[in-house]
């Protein structure tokens, strides 16, 4: 049994931590400053605020399991003095707190697990992506253990015990089976990796894709003039985006050939999780992006960011020579979409290539 | 503009000659003997009589473009003398009929372009699975150029006109050209490639893990007690299907990393687009493969004939020590399902690997 103290206690940060409290562990969600609703709710109520089980638009709150209490930011010094693991639970939007807040003050013999998923310049200025365990370990001159998580999982299928598998990568392959055994249940499986930069840009890079696939169902209710999607145009951009990131994970270090199925499996998972989708049907539909943020306002969409920080790192690698503006059509036509408002115009005939053995 | 003489007037057979017929060309659509129903229909009023478009279970017949009409089978011989281009229409079990009534029938000159999807073991007993073109060339001395369609497409979809990406495959990259250029339109893309058994091989692999994949919606619905889908669990599976699928595509020589996309792609739409998913679902929730058969009754559920053939070889390959069963957890409980009425019971850590680099 372990203690596990999570700070960002949103949706995904609560809901990995449903396995570890079935495990018997002891979890405390820290809330971040954003947090505080959350944190009186559920210190209130034993609910979480935010995270649903939504059947057709009628949404339930979870009741957590025993073993989860909530607390204030506040607490947090007090609480890491016993902290066996320390999880980063907060989204893209939270990363510089994270970093700048949080990462100085955890002590060097305490790991940590991040669900944090995205890559991030890393600086220099040539469009190379480093995984947020990379970028996090800038931020201190301990010798921090940064694991992190990838792998197909939304928090509400998760919340709801859907079986669901993820990866757990880090330095350290006899830490990670430790953590991994706080985490596995008979309905979270977990899969470890040495490979830090594989995994994550995997998984990473679904973000970006997912809105391109989710074009093809707005381009259907477009067409059709209703609710109503088709799957060949979505299975064409679904391989496309398969391809696309095969070859951008190897472009990233990522050794395509072993971590191209946690992407396949996340990008799939992305389509139909929610809010990245919203934003694709808005586009296909013909929205140009503006609009369709103003939309959205109010939800969070981290895919966005991601999405833009890979297409402007592709975009960067083309003109430096290094990655080839042919081999990421559909990718740059998101660029197009996000960075230049631009009308939804499925490049289908630049998708075609020609292979003679 | 060219005569294109198709063999076997079922749905997709009909479907893929919209293109063509778009483009000017003339089609001859000619009825299998189990096909006569739809060619007097169709003769009758000018629509297809199985080929639909379904909204929400209401469905209404295509129409089919101006230059397609309709022949009984006793026309295929007259037919044939002016014949630019020959198409394979049938399903997998109209295979034997097609090798061994019409291909010992078409001149040399004419060339063969072939949509039914599928692998066939070589009848060597070491569980080598060879494409339906490499098997077709067994039933004549002459020097035949067959040509096959991989790629994501549903029928009524590409009906529909929804935009769809395929690869051709042949051995001739000229007169793939040539093919393509008869059938390319704004809604339906070709790449091509030489590598027949690699694009064969990638499309056929799908329907096992259609089946694979569709256990999690009946699943859900078990768990729920009604239909409300998670996609946690179908990404889980997809992710493991695409693993599997990238290990067997190499174990048939079929080049995983060039041909993987179209696999995925292809089981994407497999997944959404009818029949596979509807077999996967019943036994998710619960029924034995008999008894999900039984209520499937009547429909044609050539996946599993796939699912099936593709599975025993790996078995087959596993005994002869070619392959590692532990490699293929979720196509050897495929098989169980199928071959020993097994309950489902998805080996969810058995997925789960360890990498250390």
């Amino acid at each position: 049994m372990a203690i596990i103290t999570v700070v960002g206690a949103g949706m995904m940060g609560s809901a990995i931590t449903f396995p570890a409290a079935h495990n018997g562990n002891t979890i405390r969600l820290v809330g971040t400053p954003l947090d505080r609703k959350i944190i009186e709710h559920g210190q209130k109520t034993g609910e979480h605020l935010t995270l649903c089980h939504d059947v057709n638009g009628v949404k339930t709150s979870f009741k957590v399991p025993a073993g989860i209490t909530f607390h204030y930011y506040e607490e947090l010094d007090a609480l890491l003095a016993d902290t066996d693991l320390l999880l980063c639970g907060v989204s893209s939007f939270g990363l510089d707190f994270f970093c700048e807040n949080v990462i100085p003050k955890i002590p060097e013999k305490v790991p940590v697990l991040s669900i944090t998923k995205g890559m991030i310049d890393d600086g220099e200025g040539k469009g190379n992506l480093i995984s947020y365990p990379e970028h996090m370990l800038k931020f201190t001159d301990k010798k921090l253990k940064i694991n992190a998580v990838g792998g197909p999982c939304t928090s509400y299928e998760l919340a709801d015990l859907d079986p669901t598998t993820v990866t757990f990568c880090g330095p350290d392959i006899e830490l990670l089976r430790w953590i991994k055994s706080l985490f596995e249940t008979d309905y979270y499986h977990v899969s470890l990796s040495t490979d830090i930069r594989g995994v994550e840009c995997a998984v990473a890079l679904k973000n970006a894709y997912a809105l391109g696939v989710s074009l093809a169902i707005g381009l259907s209710y477009r067409r059709e003039g209703r609710v109503f999607e088709h799957y060949n145009s979505q299975a064409a951009l679904f391989g496309q985006a398969a391809k696309e990131m095969y070859l951008l994970l190897d472009l990233c270090e990522g050794t395509a050939a072993r971590n191209i199925f946690l992407g396949v499996g996340d990008l799939y998972v992305t389509v139909f999780g929610g809010r990245t989708r919203k934003i694709g049907t808005l586009l296909g539909e013909g929205k140009k992006f503006d609009e369709a943020m103003e939309i959205l306002k109010g939800v969070t969409l981290e895919s966005i960011v991601i999405a833009r920080r890979t297409a402007d790192a592709v975009l960067q690698m083309v003109e430096a020579g290094r990655a080839n503006a042919a081999d990421f059509p559909l990718l740059l036509h998101i660029r197009e979409l996000l960075a230049d408002n631009a009308d939804v115009n499925v490049p289908w005939a630049k998708f075609e290539t020609e292979f003679e053995g």
